[in-house]
């Protein structure tokens, strides 16, 4: 089974796993009530690339030099907490929309109209996505408990998930907590703290962690992992540096997130940093004072401008491409599905 | 291992578990923020009473006649589970104490104005709950992995653990849900809605499901595990039912909580649908009217004895009761744990 063919049967079976009606449901009003729950996960979980399931298959390839028997529950397990993941931080970024169609608290908000409910929508909708969250975080532990491994690499694997969601939940509350704190014109500290939040918050748990998950359910031991990692951490170093700019340069048909959108939540990126850094004190000031606030066209136009004439796009290309060079340098033998999720990522050869 | 060393133990795991700072820690700057993330949650889990860590114990005793190697991992991992809800629970709320002390998201929010942040306070505490919250059932996953059993054991026994967690997450929908809805005069049907989110928000949780796991880790059967239900689950309910008295007559001094919380969050509880079924129209609209509003001393007097003289709270007791009674029934031979714990939470002889 290569690439596409296990991105076909994880998302398949994903949408068995939110479709089936949970065996604690034993009336109708449950079931009712359940399928008004889990919608907004349904049409969440329609969408997505499944990076983080194909990780866990590319890891598990590069330790067992074959595609067949590929761990399919352990990587619906992370996409299952990759949407739980994404509720909660909708949630926190109150964010409009998600993969094109509205965010899930705010699809319950829009619910709680339609049902003539009485009370705040958006408290509604807030609470809801909460629990959603929590759901699809319980739901990704079951499927993993799914897994076929024997018992000491599925034990070690299941470590890796757990520490794979600890970490993202610290990494989450950095991010969210720098967005709190006053600007500060310490730049170097500025540029230092971002990258340890991009580390914490998404790099190691958008590739490194699915990939170790792999390599412990195929059996690998430390040395394998470590050698993996050399590949594994630049890759998704570059791949969060890379989403940081498509937060401002990105098209929103293509990202599916409103344009602008890390301005307008505050976000402490490592490309912020590096412009404060570069720019003037002039186009600082400019920044610093629509920084968390909604952000007009002529607005994000005229920092764009500023990222590019300070020389912090450049720049921060530059890390990009350094990561993007050492992840190349090695990358694994025999792991194809781990080659073809580097091209898709990165947009150019491995 | 008794019933009072068990819970020492469980206490005492506990406070390590939160102590220790996570291998993905390796810098000074993550040390010390991971401190300030994890605060709350340390403050929190110093009260307790443990009993769905002493559940995991009575059901193990029950089926290996015996209170040696209890345990203890899946035990720690239900009270990291029971505090993650909490923190969660606590925002849908927003509940001013839990245990006595601040809920975790003001601990937070009191945090955001000691270190001078920008941005509003109480969201910061919101978010910062959402992610401690995750954070902590997270950890509740790795600590039950730690847990030594056979595969085939552990692998029953962390399905329902993962199914405990995704019922309590509906079942929490079920109940906040119920506060957005317009009250209804169809009275039988907001009794059987009350009881329906009673069994899948708390009674299943807080007694069977815990006991079913310690069965499940002992090797115990499907017949076992049925037997033991007719115990666990009169008892849950009547836990509840309880519990819900509690928050509208409970001293405040003993719950943790404040008097008649139940009232201004306007949950639909059966004791409150008992109440609207039997009193006056009059009476009901002065309850209608206070529900889900800050309430004073007077109004609060007012509903405790619209709530005696309509004969509801003596209907209730009878509920209470008879589930008790069906408990004391079938409580199985061989379980000085699961004894004990029906005593301390029924205070009546077992």
């Amino acid at each position: 089974m290569g690439y596409s063919d296990f991105r076909h049967a994880v998302s398949s079976r994903l949408t068995d796993v939110l479709s089936v009606v949970p065996p604690f449901s034993e009336t109708a009003r449950d079931s009712e009530l359940f399928q008004e729950f889990i919608a907004p996960a349904v049409a969440l979980s329609s969408g997505g690339k499944r990076t983080r399931a194909l990780c866990v298959a590319g890891g598990f390839e590069a330790i067992s030099r074959q595609t067949q028997n590929l761990p399919l529950h352990a990587a619906v397990a992370i996409e299952l907490y990759q949407a739980s993941a994404l509720v909660h931080d909708d949630i926190i970024d109150d964010a409009e929309t998600r993969r094109g169609i509205p965010a899930p608290h705010r699809l319950f908000a829009a619910q709680h109209e339609q049902l003539g409910f009485i009370g705040e929508a958006a408290l509604f909708g807030q609470h809801s996505g909460v629990l959603l969250g929590d759901y699809l975080l319980s739901c990704g532990g079951e499927e993993f408990a799914k897994q076929d491994a024997p018992d000491g690499a599925f034990r070690r694997a299941f470590a890796l998930f757990n520490e794979m969601a600890s970490e993202t939940a610290f990494g989450q509350y950095m991010d969210m907590r720098a967005e709190f704190t006053p600007l500060s014109n310490d730049a170097d500290c500025a540029v230092d703290d971002a990258f340890l939040v991009l580390l914490h918050k998404s790099a190691r748990y958008s590739i490194e962690l699915p990939v170790l998950i792999g390599v412990a359910l195929a059996g690998g031991d430390d040395d394998a992992a470590a050698r993996l990692t050399l590949f594994t951490r630049p890759l998704g170093e570059a791949f969060q540096l890379r989403d940081d700019e498509l937060g401002i340069f990105g098209d929103p048909a293509v990202t599916g997130k409103p344009a602008g959108s890390d301005i307008s939540e505050g976000k402490r990126t490592v490309l912020l940093a590096l412009t404060r850094q570069m720019c003037t004190q002039a186009e600082r000031t400019f920044i610093d004072q629509r920084l968390g606030n909604a952000v007009s066209d002529t607005d994000l136009a005229e920092i764009q401008a500023i990222m590019r004439s300070s020389g912090a796009f450049e720049r921060h290309e530059t890390f990009i491409r350094d990561r993007e060079d050492r992840a190349r340098e090695h990358m694994p033998e025999h792991a194809t599905i781990l080659r073809d999720l580097a091209c898709s990522l990165t947009e150019r050869r491995f």
